[in-house]
C-alpha cells in the first residue's frame, strides 16, 4: 500500500525538528533572563515576595487553563473530530507559545540585542496563541495539523507587527484584547477560510454533526473558557483597581450574554428548544464585548448593557449572517468566529471609544492619567507637574485630548482589520500547497485520516445504522 | 402540530428579557463601584498591591470553578439528562448571582442609598448561589428551566433575609456556611420537593439511571468540588491563621470523609462492590461537617472525626433514610441533599457549638476576641482597653459568654431550618402553577423534552434493545 | 452465590476502618498547628497577610488538580477501566497523602515530640502521593484497591526515610523532585511489577485498549498535568527570581517535549498517524527532565534542549524498551512509568550535575550560595562574613565545592534508586498474599469485580460484536 496522501510521517517530523532546531539556537543567541528571573539581580534590598512572579503567575496559570482546556474541549465538538479538536489545539497552541516569546521578544521585550524572558513574556505569548486558536476555528475540521502549523507560523508575526505598529505608533487603550486579539484573530481566519474555500461542504457534509458526549465536553470547554475569562482581560490591566475593575465587569458581562444566549436560543428555535451550540458559544459574547473597555470606570450597568448586546449579536449573527457569508461570500465560518469574535470586537470598540470620549478627571480623579497614560501631559507642562504631587510615579504622556484618543482607536480599528485580513488571505494562499496534506472534502471532520483511532470511534454511527436496518426489516 | 407543552419558545425569553431589564436599571439606578474598584478613591498613598482584589480573587476563582464546572459535572449523572444537569445549572448559577447580588447588596452593601460593587460582593454572592443549586439537586430531572429561574427567584431574598437576620441579630459564627448555606439549601429544597412530589415516580422510572459516561462526568464534578472545597470554606473568614486553619481542616475533614466513604460504600453492598453514587456524594460531606468550626482550634484529630462522622451519617441517610423519607413524607430528595447537607450540617452546627463552648484565652491567646467577635469586652469595659494594648485594631464587642454565644447559635440553626422549610414549601406551590412548564412524569429525567438532542443521545439504551433481541433471536 | 474472590465487603472496611482510628488516634497524640495557623502566635506585631498560607496555597491548589484531576482522568485511559483509574487514584492520593502528613512530619517536622501542621507540610504529603500514583500506573488495571492501599502504605514510609536521608545526610539540590520523585517512584513501581509478573498477560489481553472516549479523558488529564506542572516543578523553591526560573523552565521543557512527542509520534507510526498514548504520555516528558535543575541559571535554550531529550528518550523508550522489559525481565509496566519517569529522570540528574559543574558566582552573583545551601563557607569563614554583608540572611553552609556536591548528587541517585527497587520488590511480595483480592487475569483493566457499572459500561464492546456479526451475516 502507497503512503497516504495525509500521512505525517515524514512532513510532520520534518516541519517540527526544523523549527526545534530553529527555535534553538534563536533561544540560544538572543534570550536571556529578565531581571526578576535573573540570580545576579538579586541585591540584598531585594525581597523576593516583590518579585513580578507573584503579581504574574496567578493570571498565567488561568489563561493556561483556557488555552490548553478551554480552548480544547470546545473545540471537540464534532462528532468523530473529538481527538482532532483536542489535540490538535494543543499542538498548535504550543508551538504558537514559543514561536510568540521569540517574536514578540523580538518587537516588544528586546534590549541590548537580548530578548529578556519572564513569565510577563509567557502571558504575551499566550494573548498571540489565543489570536491563531480563534482563527483555527474558521478552518477547524478542515485542515491537517501541517497546516495548522504553518497558520501558526504565519499568523504570529503578522499579529506581532499589527500589535507592535498598533501599541508604539497608535498608542491605544485596548485591556481586554478586542482590537488586537478578537477583531485580528477574526479576520485572519475569515481571510483563511475564504481562500480554503470548499463547495462541497455547503451542501452539508455527513460528519459535521456532534455526538451526545462531545456536546458534553464542548460545554465544558465553554465553561473552563467563562470561568477564567475575567483572568483573561484583566492580566495586562494596571495592577489596583483598574484590575479590580476589569474583573468585575467581565463577570458582569459574561453573565448578561449568559442570560440573553439561554433567551434567544429558545426563541430562535422553532421548536421551543435549546440549542447546545448557541450554550457553548453566545454565552461567551460579554467576555468580548466589554474587552476594549473593560478597566475603564463605565459603571456595572454599562458593562450588563454591553454583555446583553453581545449575547444577541452574535446569536443574531449564527441564525442569519454566517449561513449568508458561506452561501453568497465563499467563507465557510466553521465556529461561526465571526460572531462570536468579529461582530462582539466591533460592538466592544465601539464602547471602548465611547467611553474614552466620556472619560474625565471628575469621573477618574488624577489617576485618569494612569489608565489613559497617553492623555497625560507631556513633559515639561506644568499640569504634568502638578499632577505628579498628586501621583509621584506619574510618566508624561502625549497630551491627547479625549477625540484624539478615540482618533487613534478608531485608525487602529480599521488597520488591525486590514492587515490581518490581507494577512490570513495571503496565508490561505501559502495553506493551499499541495505539501501541506490537507484533507479531502469526505475526510473532513473526521479524525481518521490522522489518527490511529479506537475500534469504537465512530460507534453512535454504525449503531444508528444498525438500528435503522432492524427497523426496515421489522 | 401545535407547541409542545414543554415549548420554551416564549416564556423564557419573556421571563428573561424582563429579568434582565430589571436588572439594568436597577444597576442603573443603585449599583456603584466601592472603594477598591473606585478610580478616584486611588491616592498617592494608595499602593496598588493593597487592593482588596489581590486577597478577594483567587478565592473567587476557585469557587467559582466549584460552581460551573463542580457542580455542572456533578449533576450530569443520570444518563439522559447530562445536558439538563450541566446546563441548566450554568443558566441558574448565573442568573441566581446577578440576582443575589442586587439582593444581598440591599441588605448588606447598602451604604448612602448605593450598592458598592467589588469582587467580595461576587462571593458572597455565589455562596447564596450555592444554596440555590444545592436546592436544585432535590428537584434534578422533574423541572423545567423555568421553574428553576423561578426557584432562583424566590430562594435568593429569603436566603438574604435569612442571611441578613441571623448575621445581623443573632451574630452567629459560621465560617463554612454549614448553617447559612447546608441546613438552608437542604430544607428549603426539602420543602420544594415535597409540595412537588409526584407519586408515580416512587415506583422508579426508566430513565432514572446512570451511564458509565456520565457516572465518570459526575465524578469528575465531585473532584472539583473536592479539590477547592478548602478555598469555599475559607473564602470569609479572618485573613492569616484563621484561614490558613480553614484550609487545613476541611482538607482533613474531607480526607477523612472520602476513606469513610469508600469503606461503607463496599461494607454495605452486598456484593461487595463499590457505588458510584457514594464515590460522588458522600466523599464529599467533610467538607460540610468541618464547616461551622471551621476557623476555630479545634484541633486537626478533631476535623478528622467530624469528616468520619459525617461520611457515616451521609452514607446511612443514602442507604436508610432518603427511601423512607419518600415512601413515608413525599420527599423525593433527588439526590439525596439531606444526606449530604442536612445530617452532615446538623452535625457540623454542633461541633461548631462544642467548638464555642471550650474556647477560651488560653488556647486562643487574645486573638479569642477576634474571632469570636462579639465576645469581645463591650466599649468602656476596662478589659477592652488591656487586649488593645495587644491587638490595636480590636473592635468592642457584646461581651457575650461562651455560653450566651453557643444558645445564639442553637437559635440560628432553628430560625434558618424554620424559615427555609416554610420558604420552599411556598415556593413549591409557586413552582405548580402550569405556566412554568413542568415537564411530565414520563418526560423527567430527559434532555429531549427541553433539548435539540443529537440522534444518538440515547444509543446505550436503544444498544441494550438490539442486543437484547438479537441475544432472544440466538 | 458465594462471596467473589474480589469482594472487598470485608477486608476493604476493615483495613480503612483500623488505619482511620490509627491515624485519628496518632494526631489526636502528636500532631499540634505550627506556628503560622495557631492563633497563639499572632501578636500585635503579626501581619495576617505575612502569613505562610499566601505564599504556599496556590501552589497547593495547583498540585491538587494536579492530583487528583490530573492523574485521575489520565489513569481512566482504559476501554473498561474508567471507574477504576478515576476512582482508585482519588481513594489511593487520599490515604497517601494522609499516611505521608504523619510519616513525613516524624521524619521532616517533628519538634518537641509534636508534629506541627500547615499547609507547606500539605505539599510535601502530596509530592509524597505523586511517587505512590506515579508507581500505581506500573501496576494498573492489575491490582485491586487494598493492594494500592497496602502498596501506598508500604511506599510511603520507605520514600519518606529516603528522603530524610537523602536531603538530610546527602544534601542535595533536586527542587524538582527528579531524583527523590520520579526516579523513587519509577523503581518502586518496577519493583513492584516485576514481583507480580502475569506471564498471560504478555500475551495481550481482550480488554487492554482504549476507547475513544477514555483516550478524550486521558487527554484531558495530560492537558491538566501540563497546565499545572510548573507549580509542581517550583513548589517547594526559594521564593523570588528561582521560583520565576523553575516556573519558566518547566513550561519550556514541557513546551519541548511535546512538539517532540507529536514529531516522533507521526515518524515512527507505519501509516503516519498519531497515536494517543503518546499525546498522553511523552508531552509531559519534560517536565520531569527540567526538574533537578529547574532553579538554576541553566538559560532558557538548555531547558528546551532537556525537553526535546526527554521526549525522544520517552518516545524510543515506549517504542523499543518497554516491550523488551515485558518479554526478557518480566517487567510489565503498565502505563509505561520507566519511559516518563525513569529514563527522563536520568537524563535531569545528569542535566541537574552538569549544572551544579558549571555554578559559579559569575553566573549566580552572591546568591549562589542560597540556592546552593552547602556550598556556602563553614560558620567562622572570613568568606562567609564578607557574603554576610550581601546578604544578610545567608545561613552559613558545609563550604562544598561543586564538584563536591555534585558527587553527593551521583550518590543520591545511585541510594535512590537501591532503595526504591528493593522497597518495591519487597512490598510486590507483601502484595501477593492472597488476602488482598488481587483481581484474576482475565478480570484484568476491567471494572466489573470492583464496582457497580451501569448495563452500558462495555456497550462499545458488544456494538462491535454486533456489528461483527452482521458484517458475517452480509
Amino acid at each position: 500500500m502507497k503512503t497516504q496522501p495525509t500521512s505525517l510521517r515524514v512532513r510532520l517530523p520534518a516541519f517540527l525538528f526544523v523549527t526545534e532546531v530553529t527555535f534553538v539556537a534563536l533561544y540560544a543567541a538572543f534570550v536571556t533572563y529578565d531581571e526578576h528571573t535573573d540570580a545576579r539581580f538579586q541585591t540584598n534590598q531585594t525581597n523576593p515576595m516583590q518579585n513580578a512572579v507573584y503579581k504574574d503567575y496567578p493570571f498565567f496559570a488561568d489563561i493556561q487553563v483556557m488555552i490548553f482546556l478551554g480552548f480544547g474541549c470546545l473545540l471537540a465538538f464534532f462528532r468523530l473530530y473529538g481527538f482532532g479538536g483536542m489535540v490538535f489545539n494543543f499542538l498548535t497552541a504550543t508551538f504558537a507559545i514559543q514561536w510568540a516569546i521569540l517574536v514578540q521578544g523580538y518587537f516588544q521585550f528586546n534590549h541590548d540585542g537580548k530578548i529578556h524572558l519572564g513569565v510577563i513574556n509567557l502571558i504575551n505569548a499566550e494573548f498571540a496563541c489565543a489570536v491563531v486558536l480563534i482563527s483555527f476555528g474558521a478552518v477547524l475540521g478542515k485542515t491537517s495539523p501541517l497546516q495548522l502549523l504553518i497558520m501558526a507560523l504565519l499568523e504570529v508575526p503578522v499579529f506581532a507587527v499589527t500589535e507592535w505598529v498598533v501599541l508604539k505608533y497608535l498608542k491605544i487603550n485596548d485591556a481586554g484584547g478586542s482590537i488586537l486579539i478578537h477583531l485580528f484573530a477574526c479576520y485572519f481566519g475569515l481571510g483563511v477560510t475564504f481562500v480554503l474555500y470548499r463547495p462541497r461542504l455547503n451542501e452539508g457534509h455527513a460528519k459535521e454533526n456532534t455526538s451526545y458526549q462531545s456536546d458534553i465536553l464542548s460545554v465544558m470547554g465553554t465553561l473552563f473558557l467563562w470561568v477564567f475569562w475575567p483572568s483573561f482581560n484583566s492580566a495586562l490591566t494596571l495592577k489596583g483597581d483598574d484590575q479590580h475593575r476589569a474583573i468585575l465587569h467581565t463577570f458582569i458581562g459574561l453573565s448578561a450574554s449568559t442570560l440573553t444566549a439561554f433567551a434567544l436560543s429558545a426563541m430562535l428555535n422553532k421548536n421551543g428548544k435549546l440549542t447546545m451550540a448557541d450554550v457553548q458559544n453566545v454565552t461567551l459574547a460579554g467576555g468580548v464585548t466589554v474587552g476594549a473597555s473593560v478597566d475603564m470606570m463605565i459603571s456595572p450597568a454599562a458593562a450588563y448593557v454591553l454583555g446583553m448586546m453581545g449575547g444577541t449579536a452574535c446569536m443574531l449573527g449564527y441564525k442569519y449572517l454566517s449561513p449568508f457569508l458561506a452561501q453568497r461570500f465563499r467563507i465557510q465560518d466553521q465556529c461561526g468566529i465571526h460572531n462570536l469574535h468579529g461582530l462582539t470586537g466591533l460592538i466592544s470598540c465601539t464602547a471602548g471609544i465611547c467611553a474614552i470620549l466620556m472619560a474625565d478627571e471628575e469621573v477618574y480623579g488624577p489617576s485618569l492619567y494612569e489608565i489613559f497614560t497617553h492623555r497625560a501631559p507631556v513633559e515639561g507642562d506644568p499640569k504634568l507637574h502638578e499632577l505628579q504631587m498628586l501621583i509621584p510615579d506619574l510618566q508624561p504622556g502625549l497630551g491627547r485630548t479625549a477625540r484624539e484618543q478615540a482618533l487613534f482607536q478608531v485608525a487602529a480599528v480599521f488597520s488591525t482589520i486590514g492587515l490581518s485580513a490581507l494577512g490570513g488571505v495571503l496565508t490561505g494562499f501559502a495553506l493551499r500547497l499541495p505539501y501541506f496534506a490537507s484533507p479531502c472534502d469526505d475526510c473532513c471532520f473526521d479524525d481518521e485520516p490522522f489518527f490511529e483511532v479506537p475500534p469504537d470511534y465512530d460507534s453512535p454511527l454504525k449503531l444508528s445504522d444498525t438500528v435503522a436496518i432492524e427497523d426496515s426489516a421489522a
